[in-house]
């Protein structure tokens, strides 16, 4: 009792979720991977593991689809291509767990949604990794058990360890944007904890110190912003490009008669160091090893809600007010206006 | 050789002022205590302890200045007479220590600086404590040290315990509001960590949580604000009057290449106590049990200004700035509009 | 290319060792379980999920070898059968990963290692799982890579969350005592750390706080024992069963230079509530929330030593020192006197 | 309403002490400080500080007790002589805060305590600081507030920075040896936290890391001590001279319900530093960054105990146990032998 499930893109993060559904996931069953980088393709039908597990090494995306016995694909291309890869899954029948966000036009996501829900037999998911993390779940749970009150203040980081290496400046034209591509999780923990709340207002400002190369894709390096929401509740974010540390993402939430901090104090495992510059631990380099065990949970999530024929643990539709915000915040940080929003949440400009 | 001392206003922090005095600063004589309050006054005069020191207890300010030998007055009463108590010592020779904000409208703060300019010769300081505490200054000559590189954010907080007793409350009407009251040492530390940079923005939101009697003094207790400073510098602030768990003030100063943390968890003392929820350890309540050593170590220097003939520890116009940003922050938050500065950090609109 | 696996001992950590080869360990296929008890046999018999993976279940061990194709069994049962049920499993060709200890009876323990050397070709391996936790290898690798200069003082414990279903006091008949139960992983840890030393006398001292019924089988519910080693290095170790807290698992491993602290701030993940107690984190509960990812690692390194026929990550005889400082200081314990060996690490009196 | 004191011995810990007086202790009037060492007097005499408290400096301790009016003592020599000196104070009627311990040699430290008996109008207090330390109150306030049930283990450490100017080993010929001189603050602990319990049994083992000198002395510069009571409560110690980090002391405190933990994360301040190593905080170089406020506060309350003839706030012979349980950890370490007591806490063999 197995998904058949393809992995599309083999960049970094294709070549982890594949390692993740090998090792992690023992109701899914790789049966293909495919790439549009011929030297992805090359590294792929030369490399012996997944000939070990038998997996078929495509470089046209619609073959793949055509791969015998197919299930579900993961949708881990670069961010241009997951809503036309995920369209053209479900014309195949094919379930898709698609990398967030599904598309950084607004139409475009949401024709997304709307070819789902004329799927509802097929499960189609974002994925949002942090909402299947040990930590911000236990968050949730303690919300959920009034541990804090009313919760009415989110604060969120993402705060990247700095790439020297030119990988992150070379993928950033396409990503949208430091609050599209960053801030987005974080937007997302604030709709979680603050119980789906409507955006009013936002601004948000930022700088530029490491990599003047973004001044030409009209981006920052790091940026803060403020969501006011219908309410009275308020979420901010700090997004950075370049910390020394390491990859630093943290929330706390506040309520009315608590706060719960996740990962304030990061730390790559249990170890400190004492020696003579002090007491030091070590932080997680990348998102990678912060969130390794949420992308094995939402991996064996999203198969079961397949095998099981049971709702994916996060509605698609999520995604669609997560990225307006982020777009509002983006566009806040390049004009230096407030965006403001109406009650039902709908931009007063354009966006 | 030491310094005969009033201090005036016997709130709490005026007592604790006082005691601070008369403990920790050997070089200060307290000769008089004043307060507007009989209340006050009779306590003070009931007061065996203050007895026994020789402390003489005044009901008239200007009685007071007039004590035989008075050489400083450490002005602790409501903020609305602390620009005209200053400006009387000063007429009669008096050095003054005088508590933030030296006045919540800006023109008043300004006389107070030119009246203090021209009497080079006595002392005048505002008590921006945080300027005095051990671990502010030691983050202080880390960035001195270019332990971070270059710092270009900073998140400070300023959140108090809730008060449910009325005294808090009591006392808002006349505060100037939360960026003024509460964040203005955060925007104080802003500057001293982002080398004193000139503001070219800021917006704020804030809610109502606990207290709704404060809006009628057009105010929030919780509220969020960011400043963008020219040179693509940010600082951003949190206050709160409603937490559950302490007075948690904590600032971030993030650089090109490294952060600094400064009591990012708060702790009462080193204790953890281990039981069946976990492992715990207390906040202080209050900024008094954060700061004590603050204080002390900023009366000493004053009197040691005073005593060497040298300049104040933190020039007085530098408390005009932070109350130009906080006032700013104050009006984004009433009037949801971005308040803008031109370079040479000027408002654009009236604030 | 996958391994099949029998697992035998179905009490709680047999089913978390067969739940660890299902899902954590692809190239393990597990094929069959097997339990002397027959509410455990009636529970497997009637598990869906290990139908659904076809495992079939025995009652009695010696049929379950010869389950056609069975390559390993990971030997889970009671401590007592342990060494029993290796020798006929390498009697049978099978390799066997083992529970840790091999066995409480010091010569029973050593016919396991001779026998294993007379199978050269069969992979036999103790489960000291701490051995693979990520933060100890951690701690190791920086030992290794001379971060603390020369270690010479290990500090470790091994508390339990006080048990009081009765759960635990009906298995501490059959454990050996604290020290061979409870200290067993800390001792290897020790001898990890200092390079392997000799030791050279140790004394224990112990209390009975909550399970009185350990007075009849000779045991305490909490201890400190002490080694010194000859070389000049010294463990000394605390174990109890009786924590309010959770499972609190640290080690410290003092150097010439440094050093380095695993584990001395439990957290069961890395949420903190702030609240009107403080600032506070939960604790695992248990060893299997703490240490969950190490026997998957365990498990994957024993699997790949049989797939590549590869040396064991840990050496058999490795247990059998531990095994003998741990039944040394369970003497000094109940003798009150110092446990002496001679300089080979032979004990001068009978242990 | 002061008392005019003098301080005898002025090394580190001398100068310290008056310090300590003059600015923290208003109630003091500092009047006179004396040496044996040349060097100390001239170094006194010239002392621009000294000289505006109007402190005389004496070489002859005699004569300073003659000093007019001096009402107490604060002895701050080497241990050799704080008891001559005790007894020298009381014969003339001055009152004495002794440094711990009173002797290295239990006669003599007995033979004070008789003498300060015979003088019932004399405060005589001997100085163990960490008492008075709000963090180890805080813990003994839990303890008495019943936050962890009975207790009955204490662990505490004494670590001390590596001094490698050749100051420690000079004086470590005259300490009585590390359990005397190092762990006697954490005895001290134990009997506090444990109720006063009485010795049964203790064992201890050492090494010699980085001062062989110390071998001429019969010391180590590392060991780790044991002491079982009767009653079923244990502490155990580790007292070290070689840490890389800087002064680590640490208390943990277990009962039948909980756990209280001092310390266990030393941090010289609230400063955390975030760069490419990580996160790190930097921990106190010495024993007084850790304790200053501990030092001026039992200051504080020796005068008043003298101004209000209220018991001083620390037996004097609470110390004898101490030094008892010191010298028989002193043996056992030595001699490799357990020490044992009889139920009267009397040691069975000449200690």
């Amino acid at each position: 009792m197995s998904v058949a499930i393809a992995v599309v893109g083999l960049g970094r993060m294709g070549k982890r979720h594949v390692h993740t559904l090998l090792y992690r996931v023992p109701h899914a069953k790789v049966v293909a991977v495919c790439s549009s980088t011929p030297e992805e393709v090359q590294w792929a039908k030369s490399n012996e593991e997944y000939k070990g597990f038998g997996i078929s090494v495509y470089s046209d995306y619609d073959e793949m689809l055509s791969h015998p016995g197919l299930d579900a694909v993961w949708v881990s291309s670069s961010t241009d291509v997951h809503a036309s890869q995920t369209l053209a899954a479900l014309k195949k029948n094919v379930h898709v767990l698609c990398e967030k966000p599904l598309s950084t036009n607004l139409e475009e996501a949401q024709s997304v949604v709307d070819a789902a829900k004329k799927h509802p037999d097929l499960k189609v998911m974002a994925g949002f990794s942090r909402r299947f993390d040990a930590s911000y779940r236990d968050a949730a749970n303690k919300v959920k058990q009034n541990a804090i009150g009313s919760p009415f203040v989110v604060r969120s980081n993402t705060c990247d360890l700095l790439d020297n290496t030119g990988f992150f400046v070379k993928y950033a034209a396409r990503n949208g944007g430091i609050f599209v591509d960053c801030a987005i999780h974080d937007i997302d923990l604030s709709l979680w904890y603050l119980d789906n709340p409507t955006p009013k207002s936002c601004w948000a400002t930022g700088t530029l110190q490491h990599h003047p190369e973004l001044k030409d894709f009209n981006d920052v390096d790091n940026a803060v912003g403020v969501v006011e929401f219908y309410g009275g509740k308020i979420a901010y974010f700090y997004c950075s490009r370049t910390q020394a540390h390491g990859h630093d993402v943290c929330t706390e939430i506040t309520g009315t008669h608590g706060k719960i901090m996740v990962n304030v104090i990061p730390r790559s495992n249990n170890v400190v160091l004492a020696d003579n510059l002090g007491l030091r631990n070590e932080v997680q380099p990348e998102y990678w090893q912060r969130f390794e065990d949420a992308f094995a949970t939402e991996a064996n999530e999203f198969i079961a809600s397949i095998l099981n024929n049971t709702p994916v643990p996060l509605p698609l539709e999520a995604g669609t007010k997560v990225m307006l915000i982020g777009r509002a915040l983006q566009k806040a940080l390049l004009s230096g206006e407030v965006t403001r929003f109406d009650e039902k949440g709908v931009p007063l400009t354009a966006i």
